[in-house]
């Protein structure tokens, strides 16, 4: 073995010893498969990557993204050593430690919150994708286990990848055999993987995973693919180094004992003392990005018809045009979200993604942590097969990214409830610290978006398909946590909430009501996550109580965003989509759903 | 041309000629998305598949999953060609008309609602499965589009196909090269799809998807594969038939006009006068499956701690045994969920569908459509990966499925937030006719898996990690729509309303409040969906408010539940996870997040 190689052998076990001690101090955790890709975090960290341990910002460097994120034990070791953090590793997974145990960004070199699997590579494909617009140099690696590559999500980054020849990407699977309940679908059937990232449009080889010759020369080959990403299948041994570990079922996530079971394990790992530096940073600097506010200028004259979703477009290629860090991404919706007029204003900073939602947003995470403010758009329906990657994209804050989703509600229409999205209101306002925007028309639209782009976090932007009219003067202005009250007086008897299309209901509604000498005060909740409470408990203290209406399921909508904000403090109807809707015309649905004027006005005469 | 095959070609221009007039009425819908696999269509309806026109239940006969929902009109057609429905084509989209934009089992031909893109497949696998395990000999066909093929559940749906050597499937993918706003990431580059396939083990091949002798020979290899299921790769034109239409971009989603426009199109297709027999049934019928009503008898002391996780998986177990009819599916973490308590119990019933849960999911509703109970189990976080399927399973009403999610909340601990799943509650409610339910103990959480069992629709049990006190008897029952009021007297002042491991912190507030001179009212919110409203307003009446607790975050969850259903009629204090947790011990996360005793102490004080 070459001197650097026994170094680096031994820096590898140092890992793995410090993954058995830190896992058994803590009582909990994955060490066996840490140990599975110790060699290969080894080679990474002190031979293949360039990075300035002092910098973790990563630029002009290599980053690395450990999709498998259970085996954080082994990426805390690895910084650790590299002098890149220095926090003491025995606090792993203690409540008052940065060191979680699934990696998340609380430790800055973590970009992405990883732990539910199969997320990493759509991320990194993301940065690979990003860094190449931005002509920086540095490569993207990503780690991945073999239980997790069934995951489809994976695949949908592979594609990706390979699409967009993310030669700067180098994807590296932990074959260890192993899962968490049982062997894993392929075991050792190294061929099996290497086939389905070769079938994918990838350069692939396969090496074993614990011999550092191997490695070296895996990372060069990676290194001079040209228009391809390229993939390692790494043959491991779960719980390598260690014999009452190694290859073993029933020991996954899993520590060792402190005491005899963890010095017996550290004993046979051997020497440990050595000491490696990181290789210094390689890259000659990009030009630094230019960076400007978002801002918008809305132009439409008072009660002109256009949908929601088509100011959406028209804000977006506003910023395309002048905020270079916008991109935008789209899953073959973009003629129907109208995020082709970013593609038209700026088609360099657009990606289609295609019918893979999944990615599109892991995609969009990874971009931005490039420094981009990401747009994505699809139908809103369609964010239901992103959620678990919106979840981690919001664990990874400070991550920031809008996701903005269209055709939301029976109001679409002929194409059934499998376009119409009932769900997404109550699945974004569930993710913790996200925002909820929902324009009910143009001017607010444009507003809202420029908004969402100043607004850091995950921001959902709801818009709807049918045109609506233009409610608002083009310099009106729309805060977070804000509503608008369109119609009220000194003698409103009741309230009546809404957003988006149903606002327009509402709107309708109150001129009903009026004749019927009935006082009724609309409010428009375009901002239901954080929502106006302030302004909805005058209104409650002011009238009788309040009508909600929503084109959406009643159960976590905006119904109950304002009962939950009232708490108590005054009636609340709740008018929602109750069963499941059916093909229609939009007006029809509306009605037999209860959401159109007629209900709005039935619900305020019981309050009354 | 044979004879036959003449005939064919006739009656796959009758079927465009449909699409296209019910599509040009409607106004909407996808014509060129019909056309390019008419002739697939024709061939599979008219000359491969055997069923009886009659009998929509498929028993005994080939079942036909139309992944590529848009195309519904040619589903409509095909099927009213073989006489088994008698609607008026001309009423697709309508509102009085069960022929919807896209396919929902308002059809009973339906057995699965596609329109989301990427989840026949999956579904077409689990009817595969169950049909195998039954010994039923009619075979799955499932036809997806090239666009959809991006979508990873696909990939999942084809591991799990070759994985469990399923050779009674085949799929066909209709290569159109367009998708919805330009072509598709392959376009007619079929070598790469079959490449694809192949690679996840499938037997593949590449035909001409309007020659009918090509389908007639590759139908034929697809039922003469043993082993592995079959893919038949068939390039086609979006539009086929109508030359202003055909290999166009721009017709996507767009119907031709009603007048000349249809006219001309009409004509160009040629004579359609054809009219053609089915093939009939040709299985013999298997030995019918034998039913028995789900019954557990929960056996444990008063006092005992036991997960409710692992009450889950006893109870499971018991239903293996006793339930011919249930099935249970993971994906890798059933020695954590303890439905490897099932697999033990009857391991030709149990799936481990690997940690790719869209497919787990879909593949349960395929399962479910041949009579079996699939109990489907995941950690409650991983289960946000299936929300799409979900949501698409619910709209297969009357499709009955139970899904259960353990490790929910913050009380998991040390793992960190990718694991905890603080959302899915709110998910779970958001879904349209659903059923949540949370047990509370091990006599609660056996319970409610029987209760699962016999509630029709989509049934969420959401369990957790840590163990928790037996607080019922084994004899106590437990209803949907009900709620368990454990402590309370004529003279309560406050009522704290928990669920899962949050009810045991309300048990210990009132032991805290009752000194302090504060009754307080403990219910166990057990069934979350529907909730007990009527309990909840005689609570309202007679204390002075009402502290909701969970484990889950605030938006969506437990307290809007019951902010909901309460509707203003008594203040709420609703606690719940607010801020992004961490890494930590279960109880120090707890009382962090404010749901532990001490919070709920402070917030029934100041309500009373």
């Amino acid at each position: 073995m070459p001197v650097e190689d026994a170094a680096l052998f031994e820096m590898a076990q140092k890992l793995r010893r410090h993954c058995l001690e830190s896992t058994a101090e803590a009582g909990s955790g994955h060490p066996t498969s840490c140990m599975s890709a110790a060699d290969v975090v080894a080679a990474l960290f002190f031979q293949e990557m360039r990075f300035d341990p002092g910098d973790p910002s990563g630029k002009d460097a290599d980053v690395f993204v450990l999709s498998k994120g259970h085996a954080a034990p082994l990426l805390w070791a690895a910084l650790k050593e590299a002098r890149a953090i220095d926090h003491d590793l025995a606090t792993l997974r203690r409540f008052d430690s940065p060191l979680e145990g699934h990696p998340t960004p609380r430790v800055p070199w973590v970009r992405v919150a990883t732990g539910s699997l199969g997320q990493g590579l759509s991320a990194a494909a993301g940065m690979a994708w990003a860094r190449r617009l931005d002509k920086s140099g540095g490569r993207v690696y990503c780690l991945l286990g073999d239980g997790e590559v069934a995951e489809g999500a994976v695949w949908e980054a592979a594609q990706f990848a390979s699409f967009y020849r993310l030669d700067n990407l180098c994807a590296i699977v932990d074959v260890n055999r192993l899962g968490q309940s049982g062997p894993t679908m392929y075991g050792h059937d190294t061929g099996a993987h290497e086939a389905r990232l070769r079938a994918f449009g990838w350069e692939a080889v396969t090496i074993d995973g614990h011999d550092l010759a191997q490695l070296r020369v895996a990372f060069e080959r990676a290194r001079a693919s040209a228009g391809r990403p390229f993939g390692i299948v790494a043959r491991t041994l779960k719980g390598k180094g260690v014999s009452f570990l190694e290859d073993k079922e029933g020991w996954h996530g899993k520590p060792v004992k402190k005491g005899d079971e963890l010095a017996r394990a550290v004993a046979e790992l051997g020497p440990t003392a050595v000491d490696l530096p990181v290789q210094p940073r390689r890259y000659s600097s990009p030009t630094p990005q230019r960076r400007s506010e978002p801002r918008v200028q809305p132009r439409y004259e008072p009660g002109q018809e256009v949908a929601t979703r088509e100011a959406y477009g028209t804000a977006l290629a506003e910023l395309a045009r002048s905020c270079p860090q916008v991109v935008a991404i789209d899953g073959d919706t973009k003629n129907s979200t109208f995020s082709e007029r970013f593609k038209d204003a700026a088609p360099e900073r657009f990606v289609e993604a295609y019918i893979a939602e999944q990615n599109m947003v892991g995609a969009a995470l990874g971009m931005s942590t490039e420094d981009k403010i990401p747009f994505a758009s699809t139908f809103a329906a369609f964010f239901t097969r992103a959620y678990d990657f919106i979840r981690m994209a919001a664990y990874s804050r400070p991550a920031h990214l809008v996701l903005c989703g269209s055709h939301a509600g029976v109001s679409i229409g002929e194409d059934g409830p499998s376009q119409m999205a009932l769900e997404d209101l109550a699945m974004m306002r569930a993710v913790l610290g996200a925002t909820v925007l929902y324009p009910s028309d143009a001017v607010s639209a444009e507003r809202l978006v420029e908004l969402a782009a100043r607004t850091p976090g995950i921001v959902y932007i709801r818009t709807s398909r049918p045109k609506a009219r233009v409610l608002y003067a083009n310099d009106e202005t729309f805060a977070l946590g804000g509503s608008k009250t369109l119609r009220s007086s000194a003698r409103d008897q009741v309230t009546l909430v809404g957003a988006g299309i149903t606002l327009h209901e509402a709107l309708a509604a109150h001129d009903i009501l009026a004749p019927q000498g009935i006082a009724a005060r609309v409010i428009d909740l375009y901002s239901v996550e954080p929502v106006d409470a302030e302004t909805l408990r005058r209104a409650a203290a002011e009238t009788r109580g309040i009508v909600t209406v929503e084109d959406h399921g009643v159960n976590g909508g905006i119904g109950e965003a304002v009962a939950g904000a009232l708490g108590g403090r005054a009636r609340v109807e709740m008018l929602g989509v109750r069963e499941i809707p059916r093909s229609g015309k939009p007006a029809e649905l509306m009605k037999v759903c209860g959401i159109s004027a007629e209900s709005i006005v039935a619900a305020a005469r019981r309050l009354v």
